[in-house]
């Protein structure tokens, strides 16, 4: 039997809960052992549920009790979530975590202390609900060089976008029917701020790139500018308009790394990832682009992806865990700055085609009907790309980084 | 030092050599060692190459060289593919394969041979080239029911259909461009008539649902029933047309497992994966739908595929293999009969709508111009479906299953 403590009997602690008892005989196949929920850490008690026994409020209790091989760590935000972590590890526990907060901010010392205790950091959950993003990533680009990785990495921000580019909604009627829906929270600026997919870009790029850059390095803009007029105007060519994160690593091993509101076009596969679902896309110049679509978050696909790290930790306790990759910290000089760094800009202007080819060297036009002219830059900084669009005497009707 | 015989020196084994000295560095960071190909066996010499001293023609060798850790059969065929890595597995060496005759013929009793002997028999790449499908799988939904898995699966016939769907060229057109192009073989009937995706959904249901289900058990049929004018009427709808594999397993155990075209509607995932790409579309209940996009075959994709295998063989060579899972033989009883288990079955009709709606209870109309309707049934039998169509005198200008 393995035992498991759960701290945080939140959605994803009790989604955890759940589905370790409803897949007690597809788990006990994997591993010729049963899984225990033996401890739950909460605030509550839980008085008169099955979870009544089961429950401490003191992480003493789980850290020094010699029966637990694994922690998951189900609690948001940082305090104590990153403490009990910390402390879980170094008494020799595995832990799991679904919380991106606490892998941004202390992926890399969380990292350190596994790596030095002999046991394993853990957080697919913290990334892509249920898309298996940080075990493939892990997995199957072990030994090949990712170029590039980008997406949409927040279901929230992805269906008010769909609502306003497919039902002509605002931004604020579609983020008061997310309310309704329970897609959004009564507080979504950390949704609609970006500052949600800040920390996943920041996760997936601390994975790709062996380099941990801290949120605030990031050039980040949420949905707030985005206008009905940007996503009529990108309708009319088959684009959408998402919330995109990238990171790109360089030859000379800078990393160009951003979340903002992108012209998707129609050739690109997260074009189509619409409502709550994510999508991203991975490069690497060996084996091509792979793109994962899923639903990015929920009660069961984020417990679904917990349930993942602890088979695999569970898999290893006998025979010892695989050593723990670290994240180094990344200076702020390695990171790219976002206006002189080239990538893909959209416009759409009132000008006629003729003037964008003859201002906009490179440029593609994507749509031209005689009063709107959208046209992208493939490879230009928005420095330039601003200058060309302001000294030309554009009127622009909308602009946007794109992909 | 981790050493490796490759069997076969073809595109894929050439591969696999190239990738272990580029990454080098990589691979090292990644384990700690580097890896070492010590054997090449193949029937040429490739005198004058750098492999020239590493060539050998006797399994033997392989087998009896304590050193060799791990041994990746890129053959092709099944003889003597399947005695080599039989002879390997029982000598306790890993095997890895990227080929799907074989997994598809013996993998139950490969996965048996390696198990006995605490060794690992594994197959990322011989399904999806570069998306990780198997391992995906193996660890993601470890402890997670899978439902239903489908998807395109052969990039041959995904370009062609593409051409004839967006470049309205006949099959025999866009077989001969495939072939100039070098993605279809000079003898493409693998492809085309199916046997090649039969074969991997048989590996993915066996992984998926833990049976293997013979290929001469599966209800498969290929792409040469297409005409132009199928796709033609699809295309009016957004829709499109793609070899489909699809496996789904009931409540009562039973598997529904086929291989054919289908028309795919616009809400799919699949829908968009066009030219030589492969999309996977993986159903639990529990976690919701996933769906991977990549090349899905080629030199790199496949023998990065091949890596993985191999970057995790090495990682468990010093505290032993994770147990092998197994694969039991599927009974003939165990497979849905094709004429009368229930899925979506779609037609386009000279009639008109109100007829079909009349007839066909439940059915969804895709398209309607006074001259055409076209709907799926989503729930219906092919016996059921066929019947109605004849018994109601429909004139019918397209008919396939729908996904």
């Amino acid at each position: 039997m393995i035992n498991i403590a759960i701290l945080g009997l939140g959605k994803i602690g009790s989604g955890v809960a759940e589905l370790i008892e409803k897949n007690d005989t597809l788990i006990c196949r994997e591993l010729q052992e049963r899984l225990n929920v033996k401890y739950i850490l909460d605030l509550r008690d839980f008085a008169g549920t099955p979870y009544e026994s089961k429950v401490v409020h003191d992480i003493g209790i789980i850290a020094k009790d010699p029966e637990i091989d694994i922690v998951c760590e189900m609690m948001g935000g940082t305090k104590p979530a990153f403490e009990y972590s910390l402390e879980c590890l170094r008494a020799g526990k595995n832990v799991i975590t679904s919380n991106k907060e606490v892998v941004a901010s202390f992926g890399n010392l969380l990292c350190d202390a596994a790596r030095d205790n002999k046991v394993r950091y853990m957080y697919e959950a913290s990334v892509g609900g249920g898309i298996p993003l940080i075990r493939t990533i892990k997995t199957a680009y072990a030994g090949i060089a990712i170029k590039e990785i980008s997406g949409i990495l927040n279901g929230t921000t992805n269906y008010i976008l769909t609502q306003m580019i497919k039902e002509d909604k605002t931004l604020e009627e579609a983020l008061k029917e997310a309310q309704e829906l329970g897609y959004a929270e009564a507080d979504p600026s950390a949704d609609i701020n970006a500052d949600d997919t800040c920390r996943k870009i920041c996760i997936l790029a601390a994975l790709c790139f062996g380099r941990l850059v801290s949120t605030s390095m990031v050039s980040c803009s949420g949905i707030r500018c985005i206008k009905l007029s940007d996503t009529e105007i990108a309708a009319k060519f088959g684009a959408a308009i998402k919330l995109v994160a990238s990171a790109k690593l360089f030859d000379n091993g800078k990393i160009d790394i951003r979340v903002s509101p992108c012209l998707v076009t129609r050739n690109n596969p997260i074009r189509n990832a619409d409502g709550v679902y994510n999508a991203v896309n991975i490069s690497a110049s060996t084996v091509g682009d792979v793109t994962l679509v899923g639903q990015g978050a929920g009660k069961f696909p984020t417990a679904g992806a917990v349930l993942s790290d602890i088979i695999d930790v569970a898999k290893h306790i006998k025979t010892g865990q695989p050593v723990q990759e670290l994240m180094e910290c990344a200076d702020e000089e390695e990171i790219c700055d976002e206006y002189t760094t080239n990538c893909m800009y959209y416009a759409a202007v009132k000008q006629d085609k003729e003037k964008v080819l003859d201002d906009f060297s490179g440029a593609e036009i994507l749509y031209a009907d005689g009063e709107i002219t959208a046209f992208v830059c493939p490879d230009i900084s928005r420095q330039t790309f601003e200058y060309l669009l302001s000294a030309g005497g554009y009127d622009v009707l909308s602009s946007l980084r794109a992909i």
